[in-house]
């Protein structure tokens, strides 16, 4: 695995020593997430929506109906910044101005095409179930061709790309080290919890394997 | 509190039935947030960044470096997009087409003014971090004046906004019904775990009020 070239576009501007290029750091931020967060431009103002979605190389697949506003400016090409952030702590320091969060986040740039074709599409979707619940693809009927008609895939190519990761204990500045307040971390825990039946679940349907194994992880 | 007027910007598409536009429901979600996805043009390309932030009414404050690019553009009165998502669970359907997650999701839409003067300057990074640590402000020192000129502060008028709120057990297709799978929500807990001390914290310095306060607390 390499780097992704540093250009202007994903250049880290402020705290550069907690930057990142090389495709394995990006790759496991995005991997870790839930959640992205896709910018683009609508009537030449600034938009953020939060999306599912799932990884495969340099391709980050996205979904939604297949007349949304944000499927149809996805699949004209136009430029897209996606960010997903994970929250791991709060840096509890010694001032104000040193206090901080530690986290990894990932950005992302690129232009998105039309997932076309069937076979690809399912394809394709099976990525983002697989992102969200894997194994759980397998456990459930397949797509109906109507329910494949008004979905709208698209692939999203990562021309450029950054990761930005704070981690440890509090950066406080010298002169602060003596005053004797309590300084440290507060973890931020993101669990899956225990699994909540349906309430029209069938008598005698019990939890799946995938959903199981899901079940008290970290996310 | 009234409601947010719904235009074109604002208007939520897709899933209507969860879309809210009261005040209420908007803060709700930016309050309980730890970090918001601030969108922006840059060379009129878009780009998304998360900051940590504080609300007081119907501004949302964010801070960073007085010349950092964010800070810059924001003070310039460019139209800027933020959202907020709090991730609640893993909706697991009896098909992938019915499969979602539950979230609190607020985007608002506005423009910024720079917080000039050092009494509302330090006003308003206590409302940022306040947000983050209720009671903090109070146990640390007093910020530098270099500390206060290092650090740009940056009011966002809220002009539009509305949430989506995604909740319950799945939504599933009337003839799914019958499938013997296991259907539910798997819940995501996102908590504060139990504070890890500085490696450099004095001896005999014990926790303080406001880290003790959020030990185990749900964010």
């Amino acid at each position: 695995m390499g780097d992704y070239a540093i250009n202007e576009e994903n250049k880290v501007r402020r705290l550069r020593e907690k930057a990142r290029y090389d495709q394995d750091t990006v790759h496991g931020v995005l991997d870790a997430g839930l959640v992205a967060h896709v910018a683009f431009l609508q009537d030449g103002r600034p938009f953020v929506m939060p999306m599912i979605y799932g990884r495969e190389g340099e391709t980050l697949y996205l979904h939604g109906g297949s007349k949304a506003r944000i499927i149809k400016l996805l699949e004209s090409g136009a430029p897209v910044c996606v960010n997903v952030t994970l929250l791991d702590g709060l840096v509890a320091a010694r001032s104000a101005f040193s206090s901080s969060m530690n986290y990894r986040s990932a950005t992302i740039f690129g232009t998105g095409s039309l997932v076309e074709g069937e076979s690809e599409k399912l394809r394709t979707l099976k990525i983002i179930s697989d992102h969200t619940f894997p194994g759980r693809w397998e456990e459930l009927r397949a797509p109906l061709d109507s329910e494949i008609k008004q979905t709208g895939v698209v692939g999203l190519h990562i021309e450029s790309a950054s990761a930005k990761i704070s981690e440890g204990p509090p950066d406080d500045e010298d002169f602060d080290y003596d005053i004797p307040v309590w300084a440290g971390v507060l973890p931020i825990v993101n669990q899956l919890g225990t699994a909540e039946d349906d309430p029209r679940l069938l008598t005698g349907v019990s939890l799946s394997p995938s959903i199981a194994a899901l079940e008290g992880t970290r996310r």
